[in-house]
């Protein structure tokens, strides 16, 4: 056998990194999915040694030694290799720089943050979680600081990259202010040309089952390859497993007619990212996705660009028939459009419609931003939430319930989370907006059910590239400009100003 | 933090290795029960890293230095604690027995053997078969010397040891040899009998809901905790999980109104083992099931003496009535319970009845042990096999399919397995006899649906005591005798001969 390169070697390593991982998803959809409801104790042990094993062979110096012997020596390795390469080093960075002492302390701090903010909700009251949030907080602080040093990056700026690789609170910032700047006179402007031209209410009941199979013969349409993955109903919508077995779920509401479809819509848009990516280093790190802002802008693209669209409703307007069995004035493809798109100011962002979202998101990362600096005492969250929800959408949140106890995120220790969700419409925009320019035809081909053209144009110039380049590099090479968030306004605008 | 001991850091490993072990139990039953049909690829990947981790965690130069050092100081270990140890070397021992290079050419051997058989099956011709099949059992023999140097046993009996610890076949030729002695008269005597009051055939078409149905609620009253464990419709029966997430599986046709349910009280007596381990030992080697031919003792206990008692068909009758439906002639209780222990000699041992079941272990046992030690010739199987079911049931397979290819066990390298399903009936049979002695009124129990204090008796007496004795040890503890076919052959008398 002949003797393998540090570099080959590390492909090994990374691809019991990979087995592990697609195992931990597994585990993570039985857990959604399919687990007995009273096993999560045995279910947390799993998880944990999995984990556990995962960390360990990030850290050991085998992969320490491996990295600076192949780093040093590079002749050899093509683009994608040296990608891979500096992928491999960029997870192996993370996992180091947190000492155990401090993982372990702050997952103490945030199991009991956990119980405390469900404690909190059941009461209405900011302040049963905030001791807890406080040490979460400060711990957070602690762990952005040394990830910061070792990656050599501002500590908040640290944390963002574990979820979007090279994504910077430069980059966010700008981005959001722009959008601070137009989004709310939008909705004030959306919200009056919708009062001019309201959708009528659609009631009824349509059962689980009916939804399963509107939702299976959708994704069908879509290219999801049902022979390598699965659709279920489980309490929330997930993405989860590896490319050659991904599995999709839903929340199927009976009451509601379209909720499961655009949740399934929601993950399917990742999922479909997942199966695209280059299939020869589907197990390394190079050939996973580049993290949650690109995740999200697939999921999104297909969720509200695509599936909120006139030519989707087209497209749509027989399978609902065909379906649910509905026919009534409510049941034209105008009304459900409308239906679809309808823009309301609540304080909820897990309800909030496309055009309101984003308001959720910046009030968020203005917040976590200052709690992390300290310059916003955890004890006044509730005010500067409100104040700030005020500002931004013209909401002042009624109680703690409707305000900063809405997401549990904080309290499990996830800062630096939330700008991906808004920097991922904004791309899904930039990108929709260049896929059109170049897929002659893109809606009347939605409209007959012609997917084809339009996600080969994402294979090739999103899926299929993996993790080889940052998302903003990804955003220059695919359309030629920087990110922006121009085309996501310019969008909007059309959407909910001029096609309404 | 105090130091731990070398006995508790292993109990520390050991609690990881219990993680895995679970995880990889997921793993399988997610194949065979939800896994999209073009996943096998990705799967085998996590099966093959995990197994491999699994593996490597035993064989570990740690471990080995920590069983070395907790060896040799023994005090403060109580008798749990010295048997958790001497299981851990059991499993570390028989981790290291084969080397690496043996392990992966077998591994080879057999993946090609396993690629024959199916071709083999398809032509209906073990000499398509024989050439590989002839590679695996040389690998076989080899590993068998290995394993037996190692462990200080004879190579056959090494194997078995895999199955069943502390399982010898002297003890297992000795209770074949009293089997094979009396069992093919009893089977003659037994359809003489039946020939005298046949079962009336019962026809119709069973949904799988409906059978589904029937399982859960038996399943219930047998106190399975769903909370805690699923049931599901699979292509074949199968237990899973670990104490704490337990998953029983069986194959519904609706063809047959009896087979379903058969095989869940099979998995379900497995599972009711599981769950009945001790729970404070349940993520140590101690706290495990101890082996193969006990589980299928307890599968057996529930499956053929309980499950086909006429007391069982009392309590069965109205489930069967409200499920199914059903009435009229056949229906009656004499009916089924006679259409539930018809004897047939026949060539398939999956088709077979309880009590011409042993003759094709015997058969297997016999010419098992023959191919590895070379007596008798990979290509002259089909003669040998053909000429012992003569001898032993009195029956001549029509060709290969109906003889020696029935089976995959070998193909797949798996010697030393069948006797344990042999040894695991005449164990269930010893079990019961004291369970019957010492629980007043059992059957007027289970006639009634209440399950509970035999439940309780093989909980007591041989669910709570582990892997902490070895088979033989524990009939003895249990029933005070030594293990023998003499209750086994006394209840099967009772059964086909007396109360008929």
């Amino acid at each position: 056998m002949p003797t393998l390169t540090p570099y080959e070697q590390l492909e090994q390593e990374f691809r019991r990194l990979h087995a592990f991982r697609g195992t931990l998803a597994l585990l993570r959809w039985d857990a959604a999915v399919t687990m007995p409801r009273g096993s999560a104790d045995v279910r947390g042990e799993q998880l944990a040694a999995l984990e556990t094993e995962c960390h360990a062979l990030l850290a050991s110096p085998r992969i320490t030694r491996l990295l600076q012997r192949a780093e040093a020596s590079r002749q050899g390795l093509n683009d994608w290799k040296l990608a891979n390469l500096r992928e491999m080093r960029r997870q192996r960075d993370h996992a180091i720089a947190t000492p155990p002492s401090l993982v372990s302390r702050l997952a103490r701090a945030v199991a009991k943050a956990e119980a405390s903010w469900r404690e909190a909700r059941d009461r209405n009251d900011f302040s049963v979680l905030a001791p807890q949030l406080e040490e979460v907080v400060k711990l957070t602080r602690n762990r952005a600081d040394m990830l910061g040093q070792s990656l050599g990056l501002d500590p908040y700026d640290a944390l963002v990259d574990e979820f979007t690789p090279g994504l910077r609170s430069s980059e966010i910032g700008t981005t959001f202010a722009t959008l601070s700047r137009r989004l709310p006179t939008l909705v004030s402007e959306a919200i009056d040309v919708q009062l001019s031209r309201p959708a009528v209410t659609i009631t009824g009941r349509f059962s689980a089952s009916r939804q399963r199979a509107l939702c299976v013969e959708v994704m069908k349409s879509l290219g999801f390859p049902f022979d390598r993955g699965r659709f279920d109903e489980a309490d929330r919508g997930l993405m989860e497993g590896v490319p050659g077995d991904i599995r999709v779920t839903a929340r199927l509401d009976p009451r509601d007619p379209f909720a499961g479809l655009l949740g399934a819509l929601h993950e399917t848009g990742q999922a479909l990212y997942e199966l695209g990516l280059p299939p020869e280093w589907r197990d390394q790190p190079v050939g996973q996705e580049l993290g949650m802002a690109l995740e999200e802008s697939q999921a999104l693209l297909l969720e509200m660009i695509v599936g909120r669209s006139s030519a989707f409703v087209t497209y749509l307007m027989p399978l609902l028939e065909r379906h649910y069995g509905v026919t009534g004035p409510e049941w034209t493809p105008e009304n459900v459009y409308r239906r679809l798109n309808t823009v309301t100011r609540g304080p909820i962002r897990m309800d909030a419609d496309e055009l309101t979202y984003q308001a959720h998101i910046i009030v968020r990362y203005e917040l976590e931003q200052r709690l992390l600096s300290g310059e916003l005492p955890v004890r006044e969250l509730p005010g500067a939430w409100n104040e700030l929800m005020d500002r931004r959408l013209g909401i002042c949140p009624a109680s703690d319930n409707d305000g900063c106890l809405q997401d549990g995120h904080w309290a499990l220790g996830s800062f630096g989370y939330f700008p991906s969700y808004g920097v991922g419409a904004v791309v899904a925009a930039q990108l929709w907006e260049s896929l059109h320019e170049d897929v002659q035809g893109v809606e009347q081909q939605i409209a007959s059910g012609d997917f084809g053209p339009a996600l080969a144009w994402l294979r090739e110039n999103v899926h299929a590239l993996g993790a080889k380049l940052a998302v903003p590099d990804l955003v220059i090479t695919t359309t030629g400009k920087a990110l922006s968030a121009a085309p996501y306004l310019r969008y909007l605008e059309r959407k909910y100003l001029s096609e309404w």
